[in-house]
């Protein structure tokens, strides 16, 4: 018996889910949960279908493709522990809390490497047995820094990229090595404070709230399909500082939900939005 | 064209999903919406699917019954607008709330009557053109007294009686007449605080949260099918009545989308739980 | 016995709260509550003191004058009901949890008066026996249409002016005659969705939360000081419809919430900021 | 320069600022901070001082006492750091974010040791350089195995002692050695769901919101003064490993904001009842 996930995500036409799950059923695959969804606004269907049973992937798939229009996107995948490899900065709190999660309980992943472009955290990123790279921008275009990393990260072949506070810019053509598979945590509610210091804006707006956003990464700085959020009340007592400080537990939780949420395959991405079924 | 919802709740066995979805699709329904969930520990299945088109009932619902297995719950209900009667006592904010959305946008329902055991709210009802009715207990023993209300209740034929903050306990008899179609507002984040007083039993506790809890009303004091709880943050500076004032906000709120919830048919009860669709 | 407010505002000086206290109890007069706060970045310093007794307030503010800085901004006023005039389009749901409170617990104010640029809410105005005067902006200049409304507000010499979705813009002369005195009610979490149909932008950028904003108005569209903020969360299922109606909940407790502070003295402004005390 | 905490804690009466303040000013102590609150059902009295300046405390507190009224509590602290021993049993995620905290920023304190019933954690607490201890309680009776565990704390001399989820019930005899000096983090919205198994309990129940309580430990088995709750939604999907899994964020956080709270010396404890300044 093994289990896997079928995502489809399609023009919406009448009868696709009885279709589906008819497949389904007559490959002798029993539906362990379903969620589906309809755009009303795009016409656009999204099911996610947990299954269990002996399958044959070839031919379920063909009769799956055989149901579906013109233009689906439909993905058969293994349940079970994906590969990540996270980026950093300096800043502890978002990678520590995913490595207690996968070394404690949690949250079920392979950790393949953690890449730093500073060492600030190698000696943190050790003690939990796992490999980390330094790789220095000093002295190094953009291009080039961002090849290392690359040539790297693709040794280890992940299934996600999180960057885990890493506070560089990231070019196009990096991103496009890896489309919708960057996780990125921005410290402030998005679309608020995109950029640089958001809790330094948000201290000099005299906001009552600050957040976190976890979202895909795309071309544009901050502008990626959202996949959750999260914030936090503060008062006028909350220096710059202090509402960095309270962010920061808003900030790895809000990583965390996320990072899990697109490991057990729950986000689809269209357009500049997501789906996420829970 | 008509709007209907079908309501599933059985057994859980292999190809439900596909058996339903198949026979609305031959029966030229279309599926707008469509949500289930499986209780793994009970083993039990539920669906609620939301359905466009010209409808037989009777030949639809015969073809789903024979898809079910034996002891199923199944129901086609109209889609739009209830008919509900709501109960009082002597505060307002939870019936304002409720009026304000039905006469100005946020609730599509017909308030048929509101019943009173004291007139205080007479006033606020007229201004809506709604019916009053002051029901006094006094010089009543209690089963009286609840058979006058049953019978002004009866005469309206509402789908569910809302008790917005109606101060009194009910009979296990009175209840008996309404089985998950009474609807009510308790003001605490149950079952913490189950009775009377739950803002001073909060005050003497020193807690930091306070809450409120809408639940259908079974038997038990404060013990039913819970729908939907919130709660909001005190501090020691919060008297008994701060808090008090402060919960009725989520009181209001709280019953609202209990209510809105019931009134779109997302909630199924089984034993002492809920299963709601969002 | 009088409960009168003590608000002092001034740059950091040691000891003024010795000082200040002192004179107080020099003068006999109860310290009900105390607050204090001092911005270290601006070295500003602000107190609000409730106080009970027999009050002589040219000498107990000759006195106070003298322990202050100079430049220091000092108020007592009068605890108690204050007098607003509200401000409203075609929208019931701020409002009315305004009228609610005002009439039936929850929010010790005068409603002296509702202005509408439309007649659609006076319907629900006269119901609670509060004038409304619809003044019409068609066929009239900015100025015109503002003159007109200024000229009905201070019939009323209201304390304040609160826009209870009151969806027109205010010229800054309009502004200046009311300055801090004007508290709005903005449909999304400021800095994010500034300007017309936030609901609208905030489904267009796919975000998970929503909120409202209260905060006084200055010259600057949705840029003046925040006063309280808050939020909810919404998920791929809501339509910009959804999101708005959602949002209308949130709406009128932040201004509900905010208007209670404002009235209750425990709000100071300085430059684009608040210090609100609880 | 030095940095202080004066806390005082007394029966009210009028002009206790006024003094306790002058009294400050006269020994030219700079007050950074200030915070006070009167219980008016107790007629009780709080206030913390933040100061800075050259203390000389036996004339300094000589003056404070000479001010207060007969049986008042005060207290002049050390600002800065304090030193904690952590108990805990098998589960890792409320000790590991004290752990990350300690070593990699959002808490000052000295971890001094932690204690196991099990050694399941020395793993992890090896890794941070700070040791455990594992006192088995097998084959010994309660109060034996706490006569280790008192020997073993009392070489540390710590100021508190924090319960990151240690599984066992503390002796009232073991209890009395830290009055107020222990804090504890339970895993549920108290007084809900009281002992063992609270998510079971809360999942047998259907409620739609699970919480956590850091609390002081006295006497009663999870009845003593909250410091801080917080909570989450969750809804009927969520099986009781669900609930328990997700409740293991909210628990970390509470007890991390509690302990921090606590550190910071903002918690007066009177009654069954906490004051927390922020």
């Amino acid at each position: 018996m093994e289990r896997k996930i079928l995502l489809t995500d399609c023009q919406d036409q009448k009868g696709l889910i009885a279709q589906i799950t008819n497949i389904c059923y007559k490959h002798q695959l029993n539906i362990i949960k379903n969620n589906e969804f309809v755009d009303n606004d795009f016409g656009r269907f999204f099911m996610r279908t947990e299954l269990e049973g002996h399958f044959n992937d070839a031919t379920f798939l063909a009769d799956i493709d055989s149901a579906l229009p013109k233009g689906a996107n439909r993905n058969l995948v293994q349940a079970g522990r994906k590969r990540i490899v996270i980026m950093v900065t300096k800043e502890a709190h978002a990678l520590g809390d995913i490595l207690m999660k996968q070394a404690y309980g949690g949250m079920d992943v392979e950790i393949a490497a953690v890449i730093g472009n500073y060492d600030a955290l190698e000696d943190l990123v050790t003690k939990f047995d796992i490999p980390y790279h330094t790789v220095s921008h000093e002295g190094l275009s953009r291009p080039e820094h961002e090849a290392k990393i690359v040539e790297l990260i693709n040794q280890y072949e992940p299934n996600y990229v999180v960057l885990a506070k890493y506070m560089r810019i990231l070019t196009p053509e990096f991103v496009a090595n890896y489309p919708n598979k960057i996780i990125n945590i921005h410290h402030s509610f998005l679309p608020a404070f995109i950029g640089a210091s958001p809790y330094k804006q948000a201290f000099d707006r005299g906001v009552k709230i600050i957040g976190a956003t976890s979202h895909f990464v795309n071309n544009d700085l901050d502008e990626g399909p959202i996949i959750t959020q999260d914030v936090i009340h503060v008062d006028h007592s909350f220096s710059a500082q202090d509402m960095a400080k309270a962010g920061k537990d808003v900030e790895k939780l809000v990583l965390t939900r996320a990072l899990s949420l697109v490991l057990d395959e729950k986000v689809f991405v269209y357009g500049n939005k997501t789906v996420v079924f829970r």
